[in-house]
């Protein structure tokens, strides 16, 4: 009997870069192995106590309608209070409430791309931007971007030469998800020139606004452009990271171009709407900042922590982020792939061990990233400490094991 | 200053059909006219009670993280459960949650069609299958159902004359939305033969399944399938209508074609998870089937009260809806849009008027549909009946007004 066959955009679906080590981790934890999860962008915070309280009160609902498919009123209005109080003055047409950032993401590139259409964005990156682009069948183009520069960006001329006639946006991911840069105003300012050269849109997605180190400065794109470009940008964003509640599952589109808002308009009433009771919970703590002054002081501890850690012992010099809540560490291994499954499946010390996410799932381009991971320093100062030091003995072992096998091979 | 152009799929983005009426309809309210909403899908029932005390639990969650990607384990032991009672024997891995029906549909048609590809379903259909497709870059192919044999399939050779090569799927809905319809296991079988002889995917949305009168059952496909066929199914489901949450967004795939499992186990990690709370909180409602019971016969009473009255008031044959809670009404008007349009702007009797869904928004076929309006009896027994009084009010006075306006021009 002949079968259909699954769509080539099926077939060429990108699975999760940590997807094939569940099963090891999994399989860890049964043997009774405690695994610190570095691997996903998860923390470890409680709800915080303003959605509790909502939460508490959601409980008592009688009725649970379709929300607006462009958002609660209530909800739409939170953001544009934050917006207003993050130096971005919106008018509430502006905002479109997404069921997560996922789904702003998804949309706004839908907006700009046709199939064949080309984004480019800074590698290494949010390895989820080729599913959606996948998905769409539009091509994510990566600029490489340099560990020893702190994964800044490289020179105009570099990323000029990316850029092609399929080219519809740039996707600026600010702070950085997976290297933990923030980028200057002077980048962002660049990113504008390129686009407004080559008219261009701007993604930008800025889930991890707010949480910065050592008084850097996070910068939108909407605060800093010329009003003429705020035509061409699209911000994205979540209450996932800055409230810590991943599972609520709501984000928001920034827009201030009509052409674009009445595109995501129908995008969005073709699926109806997004989460009502989350949209309720959610809004009152959308525009307090505290708390993510709050967290930004928490993750500076961990990050502080987990570096002098893992510098100390393993004697090297780790790129330090500057916001966010994640870094890429360049290891004297040269393929970290086999390294996290190893980790998993073989190592354990005192019954514990480490799940980092292998580099190579950050980067389209063949090849790279081999030599690094990805730490999402979510866990508390103490047990970041302790994290790094498996880790470290981890990457010892790693290499004696490498080496004997190395040795020999020689002989 | 030049701007860069919205991609294709967000310029041809169908809006609602019911969009453009909303505003009249929030400016009668503002007039303090009670509007009867027979427009949209969403019943006027509480939140059934076992979910009720599962959302009072909630509120003491500590945390709230991401979900597992396919849904959480609880959740999808319901759905397995809810498919074990209604005949579909599933494995847990033959289950995805998803984000409502909605998303449940829109990766399904992800999973077969790629750009320019072709999905058939019967026209008149549900509006958004239209703007999956768009956002997608693939095609809705109608194949229209006749009013006068109560939206039932045509003649095997009317549905074969328009399968092209670009074909991949045939895409059912049973129960059906718009037209109240509920396909029998011959039509069934007849889809089932004609998806084997092309080799197509179906695509079967059985959202509504379970709400039906008359004891007229519902089959699904993977219910009445040969073995072999199984892998060409792929169903979406939602507990939008059946446990009457629409504002939950749960919703599910089944399928047990493993490459179509992958492909969407990929999609589904790239938007990272289904909102937490409301797949604890539905999870216990999910294979309750005697709630579904209860529901049919409410909207039995809600049925036969409006159509036995607009039937009376008008004189008028109307369709008897074997499902759902929808029903296409065919109106001795020409132009639906317009009438719908002037029930909110320049009717009223006794401060009230009904809105409806126009005609047309149903199908894709130009000009069809322009005689027809959707009904969704969701409102209690009476008052349907009197909506269904309003709306007769209603047409016989535009048909008046109509035609003093022709007398006046053949003058």
């Amino acid at each position: 009997m002949k079968f259909p066959s699954i769509s080539q955009r099926a077939a060429l679906a990108p699975p999760s870069p940590i997807r094939k080590l569940v099963p090891l981790a999994e399989s860890a934890k049964k043997r009774g192995i405690k695994v610190y999860h570095l691997n996903i962008g998860q923390p470890d915070f409680k709800i915080p106590p303003k959605i509790q309280k909502e939460l508490e009160k959601a409980a008592s609902l009688d009725y649970l309608p379709y929300a607006s498919s462009l958002g609660i009123t209530e909800n739409i209005l939170a953001w544009k209070k934050y917006y207003g109080k993050v130096g971005v003055s919106l008018e509430t047409g502006e905002i479109i409430v997404t069921t997560g950032g996922s789904e702003a993401l998804l949309l706004s590139m839908a907006a700009v791309s046709d199939p064949g259409d080309e984004i480019l964005t800074f590698e290494p990156f949010y390895a989820n931007y080729l599913g959606f682009a996948n998905l769409l069948s539009a091509k994510i183009v990566p600029v490489p971007l340099n560990p020893s520069s702190g994964y800044h960006l490289p020179e105009r001329k570099i990323i000029e030469g990316k850029i092609s006639k399929r080219m519809k946006a740039i996707l600026v991911t600010n702070p950085n998800n997976p290297t933990g840069t923030v980028f200057s105003k002077k980048e962002l300012l660049l990113i504008l020139e390129i686009a407004g050269k080559y008219n261009l849109f701007i993604i930008a997605d800025e889930t991890y606004r707010g949480i910065s180190f050592d008084e850097k400065r996070c910068y939108s794109f909407l605060e800093i452009c010329k009003k003429a470009d705020r035509q061409r940008i699209i911000t994205t964003d979540s209450v996932s990271k800055r409230l810590n509640i991943c599972g609520a599952r709501i984000g928001a589109i920034i827009c201030k171009n009509r052409g674009i808002l009445a595109a995501l308009n129908a995008f969005c009433q073709a699926r109806l709407s997004s989460p009502t009771i989350e949209q309720l919970i959610v809004s009152s703590a959308i525009y307090d900042l505290s708390y993510v002054k709050y967290l930004s002081l928490e993750y500076k501890k961990r990050r502080d922590a987990f570096i002098k850690t893992l510098e100390f012992e393993l004697a090297i010099k780790i790129h330090s982020p500057e916001g966010a809540f994640y870094t890429m560490v360049k290891l004297p291994i040269s393929d970290t792939d086999h390294f996290a499954a190893w980790m998993l499946s073989s190592f354990s010390y005192q019954k514990q061990t480490v799940m980092v996410a292998p580099g190579s799932g950050f980067y389209a381009t063949d090849g790279m990233g081999k030599d690094e991971i990805r730490v999402a320093y979510v866990l508390n100062e103490k047990e970041m400490t302790a994290a790094a030091k498996i880790l470290a003995r981890g990457v010892r072992e790693y290499r004696e094991i490498k080496n004997k096998i190395s040795n020999i091979k020689n002989k």
